[in-house]
C-alpha cells in the first residue's frame, strides 16, 4: 500500500513465531500487518510491510517458505521411512534456482507412527526421491531441513536413490537402514547423479550432536525411533563403522562434527563427499526468505510469540530477530503473555513488549480472540509511532 | 529528574482517574510516572513529569488537590448536617489566595447515615463554618465542591453562619433547614461577613438540574436524603418560594439556572447575591491544579482508568483530558480493560490505548498487580517513544 504524504516509505518487518495451539506464524504476521496497515491508512503514511513468518527449519518451515516465496507447492510421489508410497511436498524459489525440501515429508516419524517402529531398518530413500524431483526442476541449491525423522541410516537411502551403492565385502548391496551398515565395505559413488555434485547443499541442523558416541544420533535420538538399549549400541557401532569406511575412501572425517548426529546422521554422507554447509535452521530459512536484508533495512520490526519469557531471550525467535535488526531500530514484541522483567527486557535488546489481551480473562476466553487482539495491539503501537 | 543528554526536557503529564476499588488516582499517577521515569533513566533523556491525579469535584477531590498543591491539610471544628460537632478538612493553595472546600466534609450524607434522615431539617451551617475558617486564612477565592450533600436548604445555613438572617413575616428567624423556608418573608444580608462579597466563588456542579420543578433539587435528590413524596412536594414549593423572595429582594433570578439544583440548592443564595461562577467540577479542579497549562504544554500525555469504554469517551476523564491536550500531542490511555473499537478510538482523539495486564488472568488475579502493571506498561510505552 502506498500514500503520498511522506517522501520515503516506512519499512516495517513483521517476523513472528507461531502462537502455539492458536495461530500459525503466517496468521500472526497477517494479523499484526493488518493493524499496522490500518494505522498507516489513518496517518496517512507510506509504509511497506514485509510479512516474514518465523520458521526455524522445524515444523511449518515449508509452509512459511512457500508463503514467502509465493510459488506453488510442488508435489512428488515418494515413499515413507518404511517404504510405503506417499506424496510429499517441496518448494522451488521464484527464480527457480533453489529447492527447499523438508525431509520429514518423506522420512518423518509421524507418518510411520501407525506401525511398530524399526529404527535399524528405516530408510531415507524417500528423501532421495524428493531430492531428485527438485533436481529435475533444475535447481542449483538444495535447502534441506531434516528434523522429525524416523531414520538412523546416515543418509544412505537418500544417496542410493541418487545412484550410490553401499556394498559388503562380497560386493553385494546392503539392505536398507542403518542396521545393515555393520557389513559396509565399500561406498560406490560411480553411478551417482552428477547433479548431486553440482548443486550446493545447505542442511539445517538445530542440534549440535555428533554422529556417534554417547551424544550421538543413536544414543540420543534412537530411543524415540523405537530402538531399545541393545539396538542403540548396535546402531552407534554401525555409524562409527560408516565413518571409518568414509575416511578410508577419502571422504571428510565425520567424527566430532557438530550437527551430523541430527536426523539419524542424514547429513553425514552428503557432508563426507559433496558441497555441504551445515547451518542453523533459522539462518537457512531467513536467508531463503531474504529476511536478513528485509529486517536489517526495516525502520521498525515486530515479532511475537505466545509467551514471551526469559527462555524466549535465549531461543531462536527473539534472539534471531534481534541479531538481524539494526541496533537503532525499534524491536517490538507482541505476546499473549509477557513474563520478563525490566532487566531481562533491557538485556534482550527488545525495545518494548506488549501483551495483547484487552482486559481480564482466562486463556480459554482469550485464545479465540488472538488474531483480533494482535491486530488491535499492533494498531495501538503503530498509531503511537506513526502519529505525526 | 534531569539528565544532560537532550537540550530541552520532554514534558509528560500524567492525569489518570482512579482504578475503582483498586488504586486511587494519585496511586495510579505515581505508578505510571515510575515507569516513565525508569525508561527516561535508560534513554537517557531529560524529562519533567507532572503527576495530576484526576478529580472531578466528587469524592477524592480534596485529597487530589492537597497532593498537587503540596500544602498541609487544614482542619476545622464544625458541625454536620444535623448539627453534631465534627472535624472537617479543607485546603489552602501554596500562594494562600485560594481555598478549596469540599462541602460534604460538613454537610455530607454519609456522615449522617447513622440516624433517620430528615431532609427538611438538614442544614449547611457546618459548611458556613468551614468557609469562615478559609476566609480567616485570607483567601481571595473559594472553590466549593458540593456533591454528596444531605441538605436541601438552598445554602441558607451556610449564609447564616456568615451573618445572614432569614426572617418570617413577624421578623422572627426561621428554623434551620429547607422545610422552614415556606415562611420566608425577608432575607437580611446587612450583617453578612464582608469577605463573602469580596471573594470570588467558584462552585463545582456536575449536574445540570434547576433549583425547582420535576428536575429540581427536591424531586430528583430529595428521596435519597430521606424525603417521602409529600416532603418532596413541600420542599420543592419552599425552594420556589425562596426564589420569589430572592427576586423580590433584587437577587439574580434562580429559576431555570442549570446546576442550581445540585446539593439541595446549596449554591442558590450565593449565586443570587454574590460573585459566583458555576463551573464543571473537572474544570474547577484542573484550574486549581494548573492542569490545563501543564497538559496543554506537555509533549506527551498519559491518562487511565479501570475500564476504558465508549462511556469513558463521553465521560469526564478522557473527554476532559483530550480537550486540554494539544491536538498534535500523543494521548495515551492505560486501562485495566480496553473495550472500545477502532472507530471509537479514532473519534475520541486518543492516540493509543493499552490494557495493563501481562497475560491471561482473572480480575481477582490481576487487581493486586495493578500498580506494577501500570508501571510496566508505562515503561513499555515510554521505551518505545524515548528510544532514540
Amino acid at each position: 500500500m502506498t500514500h503520498s504524504a511522506q517522501p520515503s516509505p516506512l519499512r516495517v518487518a513483521v517476523i513472528p513465531d507461531s502462537f502455539k495451539g492458536t495461530l500459525e506464524a503466517r496468521q500472526v504476521a497477517a494479523a499484526v500487518a493488518h493493524g499496522i496497515t490500518r494505522a498507516a491508512e489513518e496517518a496517512p503514511r507510506d509504509i511497506v510491510i514485509d510479512e516474514l513468518p518465523f520458521a526455524d527449519g522445524g515444523e511449518g518451515t515449508l509452509d512459511a517458505v512457500l508463503a514467502a516465496w509465493g510459488t506453488p507447492t510442488q508435489t512428488c510421489a515418494t515413499t515413507d521411512a518404511i517404504g510405503r508410497p506417499c506424496t510429499a511436498a517441496f518448494a522451488i524459489s521464484p527464480n527457480g534456482r533453489t529447492g527447499l525440501i523438508e525431509a520429514a515429508q518423506a522420512n518423518g516419524l509421524a507418518a510411520v507412527s501407525d506401525v511398530p517402529l524399526r529404527a535399524s531398518d528405516a530408510t531415507t530413500r524417500g528423501v532421495g526421491t524428493l531430492v531428485q524431483a527438485a533436481l529435475d526442476q533444475g535447481v542449483e541449491e538444495i535447502l534441506l531441513t531434516i528434523g522429525g525423522s524416523a531414520t538412523t541410516d546416515a543418509g544412505t537411502g537418500l544417496l542410493r536413490e541418487l545412484g550410490a551403492r553401499f556394498l559388503d565385502a562380497t560386493g553385494a548391496e546392503l539392505a536398507d537402514g542403518g542396521g545393515a551398515l555393520k557389513d559396509l565395505a565399500e561406498i560406490d559413488l560411480s553411478g551417482i547423479d552428477p547433479r548431486v555434485r553440482d548443486v550446493t547443499w545447505r542442511i539445517a541442523t538445530d542440534v549440535t550432536n555428533p554422529l556417534t558416541g554417547p551424544q550421538g544420533a543413536a544414543h540420543v535420538f534412537g530411543p524415540q525411533k523405537g530402538a531399545g538399549p541393545e539396538e542403540v549400541e548396535r546402531l552407534d557401532r554401525c555409524l562409527g563403522h560408516l565413518a571409518e569406511v568414509v575416511e578410508a575412501a577419502g571422504g571428510r572425517p565425520l567424527n566430532d562434527v557438530a550437527g551430523l548426529g541430527a536426523a539419524g546422521g542424514m547429513a553425514a554422507l552428503l557432508y563426507a563427499f559433496f558441497t555441504v554447509e551445515l547451518v542453523p535452521g533459522w539462518e537457512m530459512v531467513s536467508d531463503a526468505l531474504g529476511a536478513a536484508e528485509k529486517i536489517g533495512s526495516a525502520d521498525l520490526v515486530f515479532t511475537g510469540e505466545g509467551r514471551f519469557d526469559t527462555q524466549s531471550l535465549e531461543g531462536k525467535v527473539i534472539h534471531g530477530v534481534r541479531q538481524l535488526t539494526a541496533e537503532t531500530t525499534p524491536l517490538i514484541v507482541l505476546a499473549g503473555q509477557v513474563a520478563v522483567d525490566a532487566e531481562a527486557l533491557r538485556a534482550s535488546g527488545v525495545t518494548a513488549a506488549f501483551s495483547i489481551g484487552r482486559g481480564p480473562g482466562t486463556l480459554e476466553e482469550m485464545a479465540p480472540h488472538t488474531a483480533e487482539n494482535l491486530t488491535w495491539t499492533a494498531y495501538q503501537v503503530a498509531r503511537l509511532l506513526l502519529t505525526p
